[in-house]
């Protein structure tokens, strides 16, 4: 099977490629790039040197002649590409932000500022969280071709993180707010030169950014909605990004104020914790890429450097009240073409965990 | 003035060393250690060749023959050297937690394990934030001798983040928890080898760790208490320290639920941003070492590192209801050495910014 | 076929265990630990959690039921292990140092301060680095068990620097050294806290260490001259290690002064230099590890991070008399685990790249 | 006394920027940037808050007010202002490589492409490297205004590492180069954000740069000329840069071939190593910023960071014929702004350590 990767001079258009070499149904590939159009993806990319040898072609001729196309272009561009690949039949995994909000798309609008082009194309497609809508994407798959929204990353580990919470009605129905804290490696700002990651200007260093204004918070409330049981309001959400000096890996740190039911007296905290995790852990059992820590270990990004998981640790405040779970994510894997891929695979039927089987790195 | 630094070579004994050889007031030092006894400073620190020129002596010996006492030791074991101070009529400067919890003893037992050998000792210890006990240090220190509790790193950084909001009340009173989630780099986890901070084991990774136990957390809560006004409710609060891969610099993120009067609608969050500002700026007015950030700058470690700065930025949440403010801190400075000299300077009248005055390096 | 490693709880016994998870024909585990026996391998490690399932046995226990035996152990401890491994007639793959140095124990006594127990084994053992010894491994395999001594780290990324430059006579014969200046990342240190890898002694800093002494000069030495054709003198070597802030990765920069024959004139530089990339190329064609980089690209440790690969470019100084190669490896791959990984590959007769078809990750 | 700097945006114009502001004759501050031009300094370096208020002017209007001017403009640029400020009577100390090749025109135009504007102006600046020409500058004051070209931050560190070496005529006068392998941080790249200062892309990862074609070569070869005693022959030169993963420093390892005179079997090699350690020490035994380090003692970065020194440790190889120098210099201090302190000192007679006296910070 040929795969084809629209945009593939960015990060996440290289890791799908290094992943995808790894992948036991792809047999080829067919790379486009607006900036490098007719060079060798090995020049961009030196370690591809001897493993690669591509030329970059127009998008337009990697969907006439590939099986599968994911695409890893900037926001608003990709839409006709997704239109292109429907006519053709053949599945579209889409990495940017444009399938993300489903018919919603004033919500698109007003954080991306671009009206829909093809609306009908959104109304189809489907939000490509496994853990969440594997079902949904098996079934529009058995219809026919499907455009698939990949996630962003943060939103990622931060669904991946209160799922659990939300279907078994932990959290409070106040009007408290879910606060996601989150910290990302700097591979999550791409490839171009800029600034913000400049080594002397974020190595050794932490902040906050955008803080009340990233893209990503209208994402991860509207699926945290989508994880609320029926007629439970949805709750609302705070979330504040940070860069670190790190190359890959996003952790969430996740503030769940808990119901009325769940909260404890402080002595009651330790048993509370283990029935708390037992829930998660019976709740993502299923999961190949879900792996709920046992006692005494916390999510650390380290520990799923490269690979596909979500770590989560999950623990109870000391008062009583709120639920903290942390989830580590590799940003580039779990939070792009590492679930890009997975996606693919139930598309496709394959073996859910064909070209993910890496295990982490710890350094 | 001859200052005397007990277990001079952990790293926040060595950093002392090295701003207290930049104060105008200062003109000789004595070190101890019990580890190195006998041994040159230089030697275990090389860095300081050419420059300091020191045999590591007894804690005796240095009390004895010095005018002022900084005390770098570890927790609960520094009492006898504080009661060997007052009687010799020098103030002592303790870095440690041993003098942070004034009269509840049962609170410090709890955390530290540990009953007071010196209890009228810590009647009159003052906690040494300056910014909240500036007044009460200057009133202790006109009477006589005085044992400073020099504030632990994340309360530092925390403290400063919530004081102007709980003085002028923009804190909601409901059963909603302050949340103050922090990023340290490495340097506070000390100069012994360990495995948590092994270069390979800790370098870009980011985890959060100690969740709902680490030792700050009642020392915050006390301090938020204190901050509140009479006949107002005290915050709870929750405190979640991370591991991020950077030498110096915490970062704190801290979420403050707003007061039903400070609530607002998505519309007016500008607006209502740069008023608490105001209010902010206002009430640190005439702090030397505390920089209210200006529209448009959020606080990052590296704005502060090597000063004595805790930068803050103000921010409201996209739902209008929870204040978000950033702090930075350089941890061994304004969270550690330098606040230490900072209450020197108020013990003895001295210009507050003496030995303080280096511009935070960006790389 | 099931493979044993010993020493498994160190840094080259995990990189091994998470490689060998990746091998076509590896179908089990048997791992012991000398510190850890009795516990769970995943409990040690996190990342492997979900993915390994293995108790840490006595060595000896894992010598009587795997199929091929790596030893991780430190230096000197495992000779009676490569004994009990040939008698069972089994592959004995050791990555300490205790198999380098074949037949010269006195050198191995001078620098690790130990006389062989087993002097026979020695006689028999190969030096695993492929690239030189592919047809003795196999020449021995065929005739029984074999002891492999995996080359260090420093070695193997120094070798293969200069194996084309010794073997097509580039080298001078006068008494001038080839100088090896290498930078290691700190996973080289191992996994055990210590000083000079505690990250706020070693992060934001570069130094060299061991000047003149390290252990590896020797094994340099020894394989340069193996290298050196009959008849030809061969080179001095002077080397030295640095430590930088990187977790994974040995750069090499290596000076060879040029042979009359091959020194030119500053016009020449250019033409000279593609002539000996070149045939360096042409050298190392059928090599599936190396990489003679083409015109314009420098190695990097970035581009070879987690494979087997070892980067080559080519440089002639700006005087023509100087012929400047840089290499990079993986220190745990290519240095280490990977090349372990090969070797067994090569007694095997498998193909000798399974395992070991990661596409470098650039971060 | 007013300084003036011109260029005061870039890396370099920040950091004299900090230290000037801890030098107890400057009282003021004129700042120009052509990019910046009516912006505040404190708004493109937020680290300045409150310490610097300042808005960017035109060079011109810098130099017409300033009492001294620091140019820490891009290469080739600058001429006119020194030009100006000769007119003026003021000194001119610049950072850029302008007047680094007093009348050797060609040797500039060869490395920088530029011819020079004002020939007169090159014959009499000075080189500033204070250890080497300290007597020359006093003496160009004594007879007014002087361009001082403040030295590259590789050369300072190279230079400084033969200085005493070169002296005494301890080098092979035979056909053998000189070696520089040199590693530096992040900052010796500017402040513009590129690819290869991209965190992504350089965090975590060693490389050798420019390898045979870096422009401090000529300014290092030269220099080493002049450091040659008359009528010895000068020593050939290798200069190999790298890219470390941090944010300061230069590391520089150098291998000297020995002379015949001191060149020594290995058993002499601890002794003659002392030797010569106490004849670089009693060299440089004068000068306030050269740190002979003791036995046992490495140079490293981290132990010279954020100071104005240069630390050198001797060894000797193991084969007793090459002297391995190693020296660790701050490339923003000694290396660049800190050296243009220094020699402003040494132009008007101030105590050559003032604004200089910062202690390195380990981490």
């Amino acid at each position: 099977m040929i795969a084809g990767i629209i945009g593939a001079t960015g990060y996440a258009g290289a890791e799908l490629l290094r992943l995808l070499n790894g992948h036991s149904k792809i047999t080829g590939f067919n790379l486009s790039s607006v900036s490098f159009e007719g060079e060798k993806m090995e020049d961009i990319y030196p370690n591809f040197l001897g493993r690669v040898n591509a030329v970059l072609q127009k998008a337009e001729d990697v969907i006439a002649s590939s099986d599968v196309v994911f695409s890893a272009l900037p926001h608003g561009v990709g839409e006709k590409y997704a239109a292109a690949c429907i006519e053709r039949k053949i599945h579209y995994i889409d990495l940017s932000a444009d399938f993300r909000f489903g018919d919603d798309e004033d919500v698109f609008n007003d954080w991306y500022g671009k009206k829909y082009d093809f609306p009908n194309l959104h109304k189809d497609s489907v939000y490509g969280l496994p853990e969440l809508n594997r079902q949904k994407i098996k079934e529009q798959a058995a219809k026919g071709a499907v455009v698939i929204g990949n996630p962003g990353c943060y939103p990622t580990g931060a669904l991946l993180g209160v799922y659990a919470a939300l279907s078994k009605e932990l959290v409070c129905d106040y009007d408290m707010p879910i606060i996601v804290n989150s910290a990302s490696g700097t591979s999550g700002g791409g490839r171009e030169p800029a600034r913000s990651f400049h080594y002397s200007e974020c190595a050794d260093s932490t902040a906050p950014y955008k803080i009340a204004s990233h893209r990503h918070s209208p994402e991860i409330a509207r699926y945290m909605a989508a994880m609320t049981p029926a007629g439970v309001k949805a709750p609302k959400v705070i979330f504040t990004p940070h860069l670190v000096p790190m190359n890959r890996g996003i952790l969430s740190t996740i503030y769940i104020p808990l119901s009325e039911k769940w909260r404890v007296t402080p002595k009651e905290i330790k048993e509370k914790t283990l029935e708390i995790r037992q829930l998660y852990s019976d709740f993502y059992k299923d999961e190949p890429f879900v792996r709920v820590l046992p006692d005494g270990i916390t999510a650390a990004t380290n520990r799923v450097r490269q690979s596909n998981y979500c770590d989560i640790s999950v623990h109870v405040d000391i008062n009583g009240s709120t639920l903290i779970v942390a989830t580590a994510i590799d940003n580039m894997v779990k939070g792009a073409a590492g679930q890009a891929v997975q996606n693919m695979n139930i598309l496709f039927g394959f073996d859910e965990t064909d070209g993910l089987k890496a295990i982490p790195m710890i350094f």
